[in-house]
């Protein structure tokens, strides 16, 4: 985990210490063959995310990863460090795209961003922070682009 | 697994199957304290989606899925049934939201409406499918709303 262009170097914990262009990074988290699968089972029951042969002749060309799965060990790379927020990841909500599929055997690692901070008008002791997580494999090819609204509280005040 | 107001009450195999308005439904996926515990451990190990003690005193006022759970039941869901789309279900990208928690007993469904069809300008064998789909808890209120672009094949010419 690094954090970039920080005024404090510490882990942002309240609204007022998110920036506009304020940097994270970390992670390194292999995709397995046997991963991809039992995801799959769970949750993503098609054959081009269960089967290799079946996979082979499908838009992917060869087993991929479900995109909920590349999505689901985005956020563990964010929770366990990425994207070290003090006060826990709270998403409202998200757009994720995924470029390209993530394959048995990629190494995945996050980069985030922070682009906007928005104070709520409605609840004086809250706002969202839009944050841009890409997250790539050991390439370097982006495999998912993730912005996130997330939920912060402001510090409190009078202690 | 329902689908209205389609003209061949089939499943749909190719974009020129797909119009603005096609409704699907389906699906029923409870959701246990253990499963969002367990979903929780491997991919959104923050303490309100383990521990209902911690989670009680957190925003989500007790024990609450992570998001990205929420979205891997509702592509299970999808995928049994609740969008029953004969080549399979691949999404390019997506915006998810969550109104609301999901929690332990809740009873997911899902509703599906197809918002748009577009052919590709660049790739003449193909297009996207915009479908808006709404996941609800078992008193009908929304956990997770997802606009989802998915990649569709046009019928094959010739043959």
């Amino acid at each position: 985990m690094s954090q970039q262009n920080s005024p404090t170097n510490s882990r942002p914990q309240y609204l007022e210490d998110f920036f506009a262009g304020q940097k994270f990074s970390g992670g390194s988290y292999v995709m397995t063959a046997e991963s991809i699968r039992a995801f799959a089972a769970e949750f993503d029951p098609q054959p081009f995310h269960l089967s290799d042969e079946v996979a082979r002749s499908s838009l992917f060309g060869g087993l991929a990863a479900s995109g909920w799965h590349t999505a689901a060990v985005t956020m563990r790379l964010n929770v366990e460090g990425g994207l070290p927020l003090e006060g826990g990841i709270i998403g409202a909500g998200a757009e994720v795209a995924w470029p390209r599929p993530t394959r048995p055997g990629d190494a995945l690692r996050v980069e985030s961003e922070v682009l906007e901070v928005i104070p709520s008008q409605s609840r004086p002791d809250r706002g969202r922070v839009i944050v841009l997580t890409r997250t790539f494999n050991q390439n370097g090819e982006i495999v998912q682009t993730l912005k996130s609204r997330l939920v912060v509280y402001r510090r409190p005040t009078g202690n």
